[in-house]
């Protein structure tokens, strides 16, 4: 039997799961999969560590349970046709770790209740997050269970970065730009030095583009600065989600055009983005496949937000030295990339098109001033090596 | 008698005037002054165009009158005090042109009406603008009167600067980024190539720094984006509004503090911003002679803030040619230029201390590879500009 480390990482309606050695290491997962379709029709599917695809089992037949029962068939899962694997703890992916939560932290019932009042600061995300540690709880309650932050990576920001020009009060009542995806940044930043070198070190922009989408400025590899804010809903423009928005907006939309905050916090968060302004859809490759000129102005949108955002990071830089692309659309969009790095070029960015369009890890030209990089990101192996050292700490 | 043009900017609190020849290239004011304190205890006072003290006659005891009565004694003051001045026309600064009003307008009842229609997406400014039209309407109905508007010169814009990432039908419904004070960057981009001879068509940020504050990217002396939106409370932090702030701040505001929409309004745009970081104060000059480490802080965060929306802007611009510093804290204060130019080394931004210091007009040191201008600002003969320029179409 080898010991191995559950990695959740559960949204409203799928639940990815990796187990991964318990060693300090070992960073090639022994299996992975994700449960997709919650609510609607559940569908699992796993693959070991080899990439072949892996039996269903009692998993085959979930499509009606809900989180709860998904994750205990899943525990179940594991521990009847995995032999040779022994779970020894478990991590999750939690969204928001306030002021306070700046690293991994085991879980006690009183971090769960810490956790739990920080629901209202990621109502989308948080409340599925500690669902998952319920869950897991309720099938094994021995297990030990760790959460990892996504806003921990930043709060080695310099405090102006973290403030709103708001009475101070509010600050002091946890209303700062906290900044999320900080398990994919510091997966990032802990492969950085080997394609970096040295220069991994200096000034560099990290663009985290998925359906979620945000940049973090990085020196020293710690986070300087990021494009979102106190919730998930600032900075880019994203699948569903409208980035950057001017606050007289909602005021107006409530105020003049009679729509309740809750209608336009669905609005804000559901409606918006890429989806909003293509009237089409929220995925990128869809859209790019399309010939509606209102899916090619969504996408420009999307570049020209990204370009505006790249250049208020390198000033809180003061300057930029490598830039890398990560997430769905970061690694697969050669048309996002090539469209945001247009704007760039008086940075010194150049792309190889040719690197580009092959999804290259180097995609920038030979002997432009500024590497440009794609890397492929990880935030479970994050999870995982997290889990490992609260577990080392006792 | 010789023919000349009443200019009207009318605030809140406050109405500014101006009497300019009614005579094209005649760009020195005849006189000028202005009516503060207006609805607490009104003040006049006015300067003749040598700079000289001007006798307050029916002027002087105005303590308690409001805008309508402070305007038509005004219009006494000068017909009957002001001999060879005879007012042929007036001009108003009016912030909302909305998408239609690209260019200066001959008030009629119709663009009273339309102009009407755009109060809710001002509500702080336009409401003051009108009621002077109206005032003015009252006491002289024969006076011929032109709106200038504070978004028109951002008209220019491509279309994807004042687009946000909302579905399409708010746009068509005029919920797109505006940007305002263009009456100031009319003026600043009338006088650039003085300053800059052929540089003055190239990438060009002005920031436009006030107690209300922007700034905007210009390509050949047109705006090309702003750091304002909708509204005037986006961007960078201001006097006592908050500037960029994650629309998510405002809903949890709302929905988790349980706080009034109006309630939230009032905070934005008057307990927000330099009042609210330092605790102290809105005016810049008090708080750069405090030592109270908050009011540092404000500094410090408007500065650090001005900064990122110029590296945004600079990306929309792909470069930057020159910088130019304008209104009250830009022409002023010393202290931000410096700040916010330290975190602009790496564009080629270098200050000539002394010269900052000086408040001279050229503050960048020489041979530093970006020209850093300081211009005062002057919307009062933009708006006497539009006013000959609507009175020659007839």
């Amino acid at each position: 039997m080898s010991d191995a480390v559950l990695v959740l990482n559960a949204g409203s309606s799928s639940i990815k799961f990796a187990v991964y050695p318990a060693r300090a290491g070992e960073d090639a997962a022994l299996l992975g999969g994700k449960i997709t379709g919650i609510g609607t029709r559940a569908v699992f599917a796993a693959r070991d560590g080899d990439g072949a695809a892996m039996a269903p089992g009692p998993m085959g037949d979930v499509a009606a349970l809900d989180h709860h029962a998904l994750i205990a068939r899943l525990v179940d899962w594991l521990d009847s046709h995995h032999e040779g694997i022994a779970i020894v703890a478990a991590g999750h992916r939690v969204v928001h770790g306030g002021q306070r939560f700046a690293a991994p932290c085991r879980i006690t019932p009183q971090t769960m209740a810490d956790l739990q009042a920080l629901a209202p600061l990621a109502p989308l995300h948080q409340p599925h997050n500690l669902d998952a540690i319920a869950a897991l709880t309720a099938r094994a309650p021995d297990l030990p269970q760790v959460a990892c932050f996504d806003t921990a990576f930043h709060r080695s920001q310099p405090h102006l970065a973290q403030l709103f020009a708001l009475p101070r009060h509010f600050a002091d009542e946890g209303i700062l730009r906290y900044g999320f995806h900080g398990l994919s940044y510091d997966y990032i930043a802990g492969i950085l030095p080997d394609h970096l070198g040295a220069q991994a070190e200096g000034r560099v922009i990290v663009a985290h583009l998925g359906n979620g989408a945000s940049m973090c400025a990085m020196q020293g590899r710690k986070s300087v600065a990021s494009t979102m804010g106190f919730t998930a809903l600032d900075g880019l423009m994203m699948g569903q989600r409208c980035g950057a928005l001017d606050a007289g907006v909602v005021l107006h939309l409530i105020q003049t055009l009679g729509m309740s905050a809750q209608a336009v916090q669905d609005l804000l968060y559901h409606e918006a983005g890429l989806l909003g302004v293509s009237g089409l859809s929220n995925d990128m490759a869809t859209l790019e496949r399309s010939t509606d000129p209102h899916a090619r102005e969504a996408i420009a949108l999307f570049c020209y937000r990204a370009a505006r955002e790249l250049g208020s990071l390198a000033a809180a830089l003061q300057g930029l030295d490598a830039l890398v692309f990560t997430a769905g659309i970061g690694e697969n969009s050669a048309l996002c990339r090539a469209l945001i790095c247009d704007y760039l070029g008086w940075m010194g960015v150049a792309l190889d098109a040719d690197a580009n369009r092959a999804h290259a890890t180097v995609i920038s030209a030979p002997g432009a001033r500024m590497p440009v990089l794609v890397l492929p990101t990880n935030e479970e192996l994050v999870v995982a090596q997290g889990v490992r050292r609260v577990l080392a700490q006792g």
